[in-house]
């Protein structure tokens, strides 16, 4: 506290991420990051750009990398805007797109940043509660708003809605943009993207920190109409006209553009989380039926937080959330198969000791 | 325009960037870049950092650099404040520390993103006139404000103001914050750095952009008392939890660290400053003082937007710009001995050919 702090900086309450450790001798399940290395070409193309050229500013606009997303997803460059991280994107998306008269609306379980922003910018909300099998209910975002976002597959749940839902949505809310925050969409979802030319209040979020391994790096993006791809741009130019380093840029163009190695690893997260449900299931747990690359899972017999913490006994180390309804659920990312493997083992083991 | 704008998007007047030129044919002046590549300490740490370790999320809070930077001026790493380039923490500072019922004041000729902070936080400013020597006068200061924020050297001036004076606006203004932007500092200006440990209400602001020669990179720092460093990370908190990844981290650590290397390539830009300086002078030129990595000068017979075309024909780009009593100037940044040479080489021929 301090007679300096602006009245803003007094009310925030920031969001905390999964705890980063700094011992290498970690299982870390707990921050959904791929367990698998970047594309080799990606890797190439940042030790390329660590050349003399840096002490140039980059191309404020990051045009290379615009054109590989546009050229992947068959749009425009002007349908794209990039940022260092979804969460700089999500951040210029709320202060620019979702703040108006109406509440903007997001389920009560969901991305906790959501609830951050709109501290941050002073947008007024309304948390609409998922349903009882967890799943968002498209007919109870058919109210008054000034927005609606959400994740799909929605986290920390990992349940995917289906393309046919946000068509119904974005023709019921012609007013409002609707966000699809598509940060886990490679592991199993469909993402809305074909839906952009039809819709002009539909706005996708990525990320290349989760399927395209590179959380180190921090770029992600948004998809749409280009005049809420404007309305981005004119918040960036007017906070940080060069948000993309030139290793940000190179690194995501050459990870973006390697679509052979990208889905290969997709494809191996995919298998191994079928199996770790199937044998989180064998060990009594109820899993949510996950398109993501993680698990959200509770044992009917044991606490979440005593499992959580007998794990992190044995070097492993997986997200517990404190909020209602789902404090008694595990969030565990899926890693290689050999980590997989022995984190079901020390499970077994933990709750073999527990019976 | 947009119905799915908020109010503020449409707004705004966001910050136009110097022009990065795509050819490479050109000469350029016009960014106030460093002529020499960054260190070589530096670009290896970037090729380290570009491994599979990409793939886990970098240190939310940078510990490495803010170190780094806290042995450099003999801080602590509570004191020091990490972001993705200046402008970023420049955009955290004006939301979290200048926002108060009285305006904020700068200078009428200063850097130009700070009225666009201004309009993206909704913050009431004051413009305060340099003298007619293009000078601070901290006496025009002594009225009611939010704080104060100017950079020293003062850009596009290039005029350095002395430490004295910074240290009577500190005592003058104890319920305000004054921000010192430092962005120049190292080409011959007096930091204000020293005075930290004594005034709570400094803050003073840096970039690796120019005399680290990483304007490629995006790394600025903040350095104040603890109390203003966690109102930043409160904000950046509630923005983006890692707006520094790895690459970015350990190139600009490697940085800092390297002084023999930083010291040299101030040293011989400072060199070619004050040889530039009196060859314009030959020419006719009135320059202003400079203790930045560029000068501003005005010819008293040829107008600054004629010359600038003139030389951008000859493939050499200086800044131009169209503000209030500055409009006959052009910015020439330092750049190395045989661009200086070219450079005056190309205006004496472009005077004689006017003559």
């Amino acid at each position: 506290m301090s007679q300096y702090w602006s009245k803003l900086v007094h009310s925030l309450t920031p969001y905390v991420p999964g705890e980063q450790p700094k011992s290498k001798n970690m299982i870390k399940l707990n921050t959904n990051e791929n367990p698998y290395p970047p594309s080799p070409k990606s890797l190439q193309a940042i030790h390329e750009a660590a050349n003399e050229g840096l002490r140039l500013y980059p191309d404020p606009n990051s045009d290379l990398l615009k054109q590989s997303i546009a050229h992947y997803y068959t749009l425009e460059a002007k349908q794209i805007f990039v940022g260092n991280g979804s969460d700089e994107v999500l951040a210029h998306i709320f202060q620019a797109l979702l703040k108006h008269d109406a509440p903007l609306l997001f389920p009560d379980i969901s991305y906790s940043f959501y609830p951050v922003y709109c501290g941050l910018y002073g947008i007024d909300y309304k948390n609409i509660p998922l349903n009882n099998n967890f799943e968002i209910d498209i007919n109870d975002y058919n109210q008054a708003n000034g927005g609606i976002i959400f994740p799909n597959p929605n986290a920390p749940t990992g349940i995917g809605l289906a393309l046919e839902s946000i068509e119904i949505l974005l023709q019921q809310n012609p007013s409002s943009v609707v966000v699809i925050d598509e940060a886990y969409i490679d592991f199993g979802g469909v993402s809305a993207v074909p839906l952009i030319n039809t819709y002009p209040n539909l706005l996708v979020v990525q990320t290349l920190s989760k399927s395209r391994s590179l959380a180190g790096l921090r770029v992600g993006f948004a998809m749409g109409h280009p005049d809420l791809i404007q309305a981005l741009v004119r918040v960036k130019d007017s906070f940080n006209s060069y948000p993309l380093g030139k290793p940000a840029t190179q690194g995501a163009t050459a990870a973006i553009n390697d679509k052979t190695y990208f889905l290969d690893i997709c494809a191996r997260i995919i298998a191994t989380r079928e199996k770790l449900t199937l044998q989180l299931e064998e060990l009594g747990f109820e899993v949510l039926p996950s398109q993501a690359n993680f698990v959200f899972a509770q044992h009917p017999k044991h606490r979440a937080l005593t499992l959580a913490q007998a794990l992190r006994d044995n070097h492993i180390i997986v997200r517990h959330f404190k909020a209602a309804r789902i404090d008694n659920y595990l969030r565990i990312t899926v890693g290689t198969d050999a980590e997989s493997e022995q984190f079901i083992q020390s499970l077994t083991d933990i709750i073999s000791s527990m019976a």
